[in-house]
């Protein structure tokens, strides 16, 4: 079955024909697999844990394709990365798209490209999904949610999450590049060189943490909201966090757009970052295991925990300063994942 | 924490304190429990099988409230019952919404209370989800994309969805409901007496036929495409599918409905209605169970599989005259679900 059109219309959301050829001809040749190949209402997966880990994301990025990535990409990586944050090891992704009549199919099969190739990276297998159409101007090309199921084999526990004083926070590298990335994108504001999204699948740099570490506290990707939004929910019952402000990695090209943009990075969201609180004896061991690693040579310990009874975060200027880091009211940026 | 607002704004999709206050005035209420409580990006929650099911839906109904049900009721049932037609029992539940800026809050709680109802009712659990909200303009009020797992204890196997020469067909009720009644809600057709849908949970009666018929051979729920769909998928490798017109169930409002609107209830949507194939040998018993539960009072013996090299489905008038039930181009109606 080969699909003749070159637009996605209202028609290919039924259950018919046309239906059958965007499957055929775009979802199965991108990412068959055993599971996906069933091909029935839902597909049919071995187990062997005592726990699972599920988690869904809605993604409405826009512009759709950035530098370092695209919509697809993004879809895979996030619910890969919110699995792992866990300490499950991500295996079965579901896909559900909502298509907006007049779509080129050219893109929706640079999209399903581009998430085989994450979930390759990544190890997962896209085993089910489904597609709907709506008019013309109740979408936007494309949105698509992924869900996705994580396993714990037997013997091995979900991290706790759950810092305590004295812990040292620390950030697998810069910040700020997915959500920059995006706003110059959208705006087309030509940032000189551009700023490329850090969207990638952190699964082995998890599970190299994991093996390395026994004592991990707490393990998260800021993505929404920032690193500012995890330290915030983290930071409660009497413990504070400080984040010192000359530990943070942030990129050149970053700094000067925020500075322009008048944007605070650690408010920006990330995409293939991942930020851990471990007791301060470990941090040395952790830094090693991150330097190691692809997705963590610019790592650094950026803060600590402590008990001061007002479970506060904040940030510490170089200058000794320091400034709340506040939840904030809303995202900076719509849109952004 | 308590939302002010009265309509959904591109601020509440963000990471910040609006989104909190979502979370915690509208979704944590609705939906409350264990696993959804745990509140991390994964919901770690136990398995005891030695497989899963998997499935996704995507629901983009229009309009999102419709005699019988409205589109947090379909976004459940849909999801539970394609994992109860592979004989897995349907556990736990993901719910992405992609809203669109503008929709009263006070919407959003209906179908947030339907959902958690129709969940009730399936005896499964909104564990995890996420929420983005995009422009006016980019939407249309709500999307809903749910991703479910369902677990097959061990010993149990899927369903082999494979039928075989002399199998009978059997449907557990009145065919059409669904479709029908949000084309009549969407053009504002006001028939007399108003065509429920007839979206439901299916997985007591999945279980009890399960449980009743030791050699059942295929199970579908009839969703988009109608039965028309689903046995035109069961013909092949020489099998054909016969259907006899006059032992469809269809009630008189959908017969009439159908009459006027030149449609065949046969290509329309159900999404509470389970189509069942298995040896003449156990027909008799099938109808047993089906007539004993409140989903299949109306089941009925509808057609046949026959040998004839064909690879056909085609449905016989009372006069003995056959048409061909051929797979549609596309869905007669766009956002049926």
């Amino acid at each position: 079955m080969e699909l003749k059109e070159e637009f996605i219309s209202l028609a290919h959301g039924g259950g018919g024909r046309l239906y059958q050829e965007l499957v055929h001809d775009v979802f199965l040749p991108a990412f068959d697999n055993a599971y996906l190949r069933q091909l029935n209402d839902s597909a049919i997966c071995p187990v062997s844990a005592s726990a699972l880990a599920m988690t869904t994301d809605g993604y409405v990025v826009h512009p759709r394709f950035f530098p370092g990535g695209d919509i697809g990409r993004l879809a895979v990586c996030g619910t890969v990365n919110d699995l792992c944050m866990s300490g499950a090891k991500p295996v079965y992704l579901s896909v559900s798209m909502i298509l907006e009549a007049g779509l080129p199919i050219s893109e929706l099969r640079l999209i399903c490209s581009s998430m085989a190739q994450a979930a390759k990276e990544a190890g997962v297998f896209l085993v089910t999904g489904d597609t709907k159409v709506v008019e013309k101007g109740r979408g936007d090309g494309i949105y698509i949610s992924t869900a996705g199921v994580g396993l714990f084999p037997d013997g091995k526990d979900a991290y706790p999450q759950k810092i305590q004083a004295g812990d040292r926070i620390l950030i697998s590298g810069e910040i700020g590049n997915h959500g920059l990335c995006i706003l110059a994108a959208r705006e087309e504001l030509g940032f000189d060189p551009a700023i490329e999204s850090d969207v990638a699948p952190l699964h082995s740099l998890a599970e190299a943490l994991q093996e390395g570490l026994p004592d991990i506290h707490a393990m998260r990707d800021p993505t929404r909201g920032g690193v500012a939004s995890v330290v915030n929910e983290w930071a409660g019952d009497g413990l504070s966090i400080e984040i010192d402000e000359e530990n943070l990695p942030v990129s050149s090209a970053v700094a000067a757009a925020s500075n322009i943009l008048g944007m605070d990075p650690l408010y920006v969201a990330n995409e293939g970052k991942l930020l851990l609180a471990l007791p301060e004896k470990d941090c040395e061991a952790a830094l090693k295991i991150f330097h190691a690693h692809p997705l963590g040579k610019n790592a650094a310990c950026i803060g600590r925990v402590i008990e001061d009874g007002r479970a506060l975060s904040c940030v510490r200027s170089p200058y000794g300063t320091q400034r709340l880091l506040d939840l904030p009211y809303a995202e900076q940026l719509p849109r952004i994942c």
